[in-house]
């Protein structure tokens, strides 16, 4: 029989972007597609969009042995460069095209501009052409950060000690119950997609003491705004041995914290490109809910209409108050009311009818919900009792306190807004690879 | 305002299991959760299940300061303990008891032994009370084992210059088509799950070149078996610019390499518990899958009934096979097929009713599949059309082909079936944290 060779270096023989600079003298072999042609007198410039980076090439006609039609904006090549010496070059070289090898072609022109600054149209054709629109040299960098804000918070969290999960997305009842689930028949039975790991992290806390899980969650909730999808990736942490809710939002800070310096040293490319400042955190406000309703308030003359929530002005309002106090982006509100909280949020024992919770806001938006759980198995039956919940439809759950679980608490950051507020997009769709909505379900 | 003390150490001053052999000689505290009692004569053994391992206290009155009824079996405690020189001892060490505070405890015993070498009950009473069961210390091993996986494969990935994707889940239609996927009413229209991001991972390709996504997938069969799960993890990755579909086959067998190595390294004590050798990985053989047929039928005195596929006691049979003639316990099977294979598989063009693809099996099942996909517009019109599909209904993926891909491939893994596989489990369902099949929807 014979075997696949594992370590052949033929899997990818050609250059990536990055070590062009070392190899200046030397005729290389790239892949890419051509992003751009840039017609001069006598020569032209041949953009390649590469995996890391749009590298420039020259073509002329002396030194290249094929016509330069035969490559077309889109098209996936092969090709042979010198790479020479430049000094008035940014690069310090100049790549002259050799050969070329044309892998694939477009079969048609494309109906949209992909390959200036920014794709200029309106958001709606940008997701309408998803496929194309983002291998726009911005658009990619977006998801070439977001995928670096995963890999750093995994980091952090193996760090720290947490255990990833993979929890069921379909299940027999929905943690946040109400009306915004998706339904959908399983077998005979009607199930729902979750819309959060709430249940299962809790239930792993007993088992790991500190878990976390990144994966898609799904609300059917009818908000047509631009910080609402209807499927989203959640980044969830549970831990056990609490000693405080302050100590998850602690765990958040660092967290944090180790996500921006990951960033600097891996997207700096990418966060040019996009022209982001990555904010400095050092250690974040907090502000009880109540004092920052009425701080609001006061300080812009507003009047106070629901005083168990904030509406998105008020959001944007706290920030810039903190901003201006203390220099931080991000604030943490804790204490929500109870009512506005799920029935699994533990009471503060000094006022019940706030929780021990709290939300993380930054540039003006709710990025995290999080906050201690009930972990006494009476308490957790009250409360729910107290709501007019069924507890037969809980038991699974339920086992978790009934056989004891530690004190814990954890914390749900929706990836596409933080995303979204890190890089200043106004409307979370942008930071959504293929976003999911009221009137969207494609592509 | 006041801020998070996010570097404060008094979210974790416990110990670890894995240092208290380095404090020696201290009083040291400690939490977890107490897995067992073991009454002896005038003392009693204390098992707490921590963080990283169990480990054995020792409790006695003399130099307790608390009576040993304080503590029940799965009562949430810290406790404090001195660490005493004992060369008897395995661990070169005693943990003597002093101070206990229960931090939570059972609310009535437990309904299922959890506390002994392993859960002696069925499979189907272990995953009705998982919440607990897992508890055990056998069966925690085997998803921490399962999250080590994960982060070997996304450590090789990130290292091949991968880019990690998050594909919707909630689609306009579904990948592999048919009959297999779960429907959902969507805000007035239908939806599907996704049955794997086949698409969405393509597109990306034309963005990225090399993608990878670890996500839930869903396939509505109604197979009863012990290799189906109607919800599983799917490791899935795809790359660009490849010369010939072998590349994703070296690919894969890189990454296997790299995980067992990663797992020797970082899950030594998880993999003794469950009795599990790693298999030695050197270069994967590979075989037409016609020819393995004949193999088959010819070494075991078979008649071949399906020409087309499989069947799952000729995976066994192929598997002892190839481990008596090379040794290894994997083997790529190549070129199924068309007409088993989807309609963006791209065909042999020395034979087209075969198709560049692959499966891999492992100790007689199959855990991968594989292979080159079609990347000229014309050529997969043409093939959805002598399907009898409709290409309007793939006006997204389409975009694809039409505006130019370079020649690509990728596999999925079920991450489920790869560690049943690892740790020697029949049942795929003991490899899933929360199972989800034909009958079960809970817990």
């Amino acid at each position: 029989m014979n075997t696949v060779k594992y370590n052949t270096i033929t899997t990818n023989p050609e250059m990536e972007a990055c070590e062009l600079a070392n190899h200046i003298g030397e005729t290389v072999r790239l892949h890419g597609a051509v992003y751009k042609i840039r017609r001069m007198s006598g020569f032209a410039f041949v953009l390649l969009r590469m995996r890391d980076a749009v590298v420039q090439c020259v073509y002329s006609e002396e030194s290249a042995s094929f016509p330069l039609n035969l490559l077309a904006e889109e098209a996936c090549v092969r090709l042979t460069a010198e790479i020479v010496a430049e000094e008035r070059s940014r690069t310090g070289y100049e790549l002259r095209l050799k050969n070329a090898q044309v892998l694939s072609a477009p079969y048609e022109e494309l109906p949209i501009v992909i390959n200036q600054k920014k794709v200029n149209t309106s958001l709606e054709n940008l997701l309408d052409y998803r496929p194309i629109t983002l291998r726009n040299e911005k658009e990619r960098a977006i998801f070439r950060i977001q995928a670096a804000i995963c890999t750093a918070f995994r980091e952090f969290l193996n760090m720290e000690h947490f255990t990833e999960i993979h929890s069921p997305k379909i299940a027999a009842i929905g943690a946040e119950g109400g009306a915004n689930i998706f339904k959908l028949p399983y077998f005979g039975k009607e199930a729902y997609l979750a819309q959060s790991p709430q249940f299962y992290k809790q239930m792993m806390v007993g088992v790991f003491e500190r878990v976390f899980e990144i994966a898609p969650v799904f609300r059917a909730e009818k908000h047509d705004t631009s910080r609402h999808l209807n499927e989203y990736t959640s980044v969830d942490f549970e831990m056990g041995y609490i000693e405080s809710f302050e100590e998850i939002m602690a765990a958040e800070n660092r967290m944090l914290i180790h996500c921006t310096a990951f960033l600097k040293e891996h997207c700096e490319a990418e966060l040019a490109l996009l022209g982001c400042t990555l904010p400095e955190i050092g250690e974040i406000p907090h502000i009880p809910f109540a004092a920052a309703k009425e701080w609001i308030a006061g300080s812009c003359h507003r009047k106070i209409t629901d005083m168990l929530d904030f509406e998105p002005e008020e959001e944007r309002l706290l920030c810039g108050l903190v901003k201006k106090e203390t220099g931080s982006e991000f604030v943490f509100v804790t204490h929500y009311p109870s009512a506005k909280r799920p029935f699994y949020a533990m009471d503060d024992p000094q006022s019940p009818e706030k929780t021990l919770s709290f939300d993380l806001l930054f540039r003006g938006l709710e990025i995290t919900t999080g906050g201690q759980r009930i972990h006494s198995y009476e308490e957790q039956l009250q409360k729910l009792h107290a709501r007019g919940m069924h507890e037969e439809l809980f038991e699974g759950y339920l086992m978790l306190h009934k056989y004891s679980v530690p004190p814990h608490g954890g914390l749900g950051l929706g990836l596409e807004r933080f995303t979204a507020q890190l890089l200043g997009f106004e409307n979370v769709r942008s930071t959504a690879l293929f976003p999911r909505d009221l009137h969207r379900l494609m592509p």
